[in-house]
């Protein structure tokens, strides 16, 4: 007896956005924009290091951001005090941003003339790790209040991180944190993330992620 | 022209599940067992309040608890510290506990004679609130390091829950987080869902609940 045809969907899905998310880059890369996908927990602190980071950034590039939620618009409007350009995507109940959602956030922001666009993901420290948006990097997020054993148990969102920050450090003092701990167990997912250790809130050491984006920006603007 | 047959699969996966979770409601009602579902995002203290909850019932009740994760056996390690019977799932990287999977680990763990099993569903404040487990009750943490916004983020997981923990209040003091703002972002969502307000970490507050589930435990048992 012949066997059934197996039909992997998960594996469809995938490799199609991945398809899709290759097109994103090059298109991406064509414009000289540099494209930052920011993931991490609910609660994390995207927002504030986001605001941050577009605050030191918005002199010298052209900046756009688009909010992803499943609902409100509290982040889009936390942005808008910075004065760049911001849009609300409202995921309707999606945990994930795919490829075709992120591309219809970029045409609906208008990406022309823009240096810098950074995606806040859903917050969710499992599937927007499973579909590439097209992002020239990823920015992952670790807050100290969160714990040090995350990268163990959502082992692929640490994976796909091009970049991690441990966040929330003005708050060490008072939870069980290790810095050490946190870094190593980053390093058992991603030999190569470059990983910084800042407080967006409290606006320390942020200047090392700032220099490292400017480095990235202008080496996608000036290709 | 006939329009095209549309295949509602999301509808179908749901709805197979919800009447999965039926049946094991009812199983475990028979067995006069209360099963606890409790969801709430990374490092949010699940373990620790599970822990805590656990210490206090443990000479009453006899309780078992299912630790889920997509890697890593951490929290089991540190319920076993409690001395009940704890099992680790793993969900191979899936982002929240089907009914299929809730019924592998309840049978996995042996759950005659139990009074309490306590499920810790994955760190992750969208999916799981998609997938009825069969518990018999939910329980969702919002942890002050999080931000009193999340109910409007989110609002499919508080929308679902029957009982609500505010953890982590022994650091309100150095987080922007206002109590009032957050139950009333709470009942936006759910009318009903019992509110607690408590520090699992520092054992504040923690009566209460305590006090809810054994009346929850004790209406089951002694039905």
């Amino acid at each position: 007896m012949d066997k059934p045809k197996i039909v992997e969907i998960k594996e469809d899905i995938t490799s199609r956005n991945n398809l899709f998310a290759k097109e994103i880059k090059a298109e991406m890369k064509r414009k000289k924009i540099f494209y930052l996908n920011v993931m991490a927990s609910p609660g994390s602190g995207k927002t504030t290091l986001i605001t941050n980071l577009v605050n030191r950034l918005k002199n010298d590039y052209k900046i756009g951001v688009i909010e992803a939620d499943i609902d409100s618009d509290v982040d889009a409007v936390k942005l808008l005090s910075t004065g760049v350009k911001v849009i609300q995507m409202h995921t309707a109940g999606a945990c994930h941003i795919t490829c075709q959602m992120s591309y219809e956030a970029l045409c609906a922001l208008g990406v022309e003339d823009l240096d810098l666009v950074i995606l806040e993901n859903v917050g969710n420290l499992v599937c927007p790790a499973e579909f590439d948006t097209g992002a020239t990097e990823n920015l992952v997020l670790l807050s100290v209040p969160e714990g040090d054993d995350k990268p163990l148990k959502y082992p692929l969102m640490f994976e796909v991180a091009d970049v991690v920050a441990i966040t929330k450090t003005d708050v060490k003092d008072i939870f069980d944190f290790s810095f050490e701990k946190a870094k190593a167990n980053v390093r058992k997912r991603n030999e190569n993330a470059e990983v910084f250790v800042l407080s967006a809130k409290k606006d320390e050491n942020v200047d090392a992620l700032e220099q490292y984006l400017r480095k990235r920006i202008d080496s996608i603007k000036n290709a």
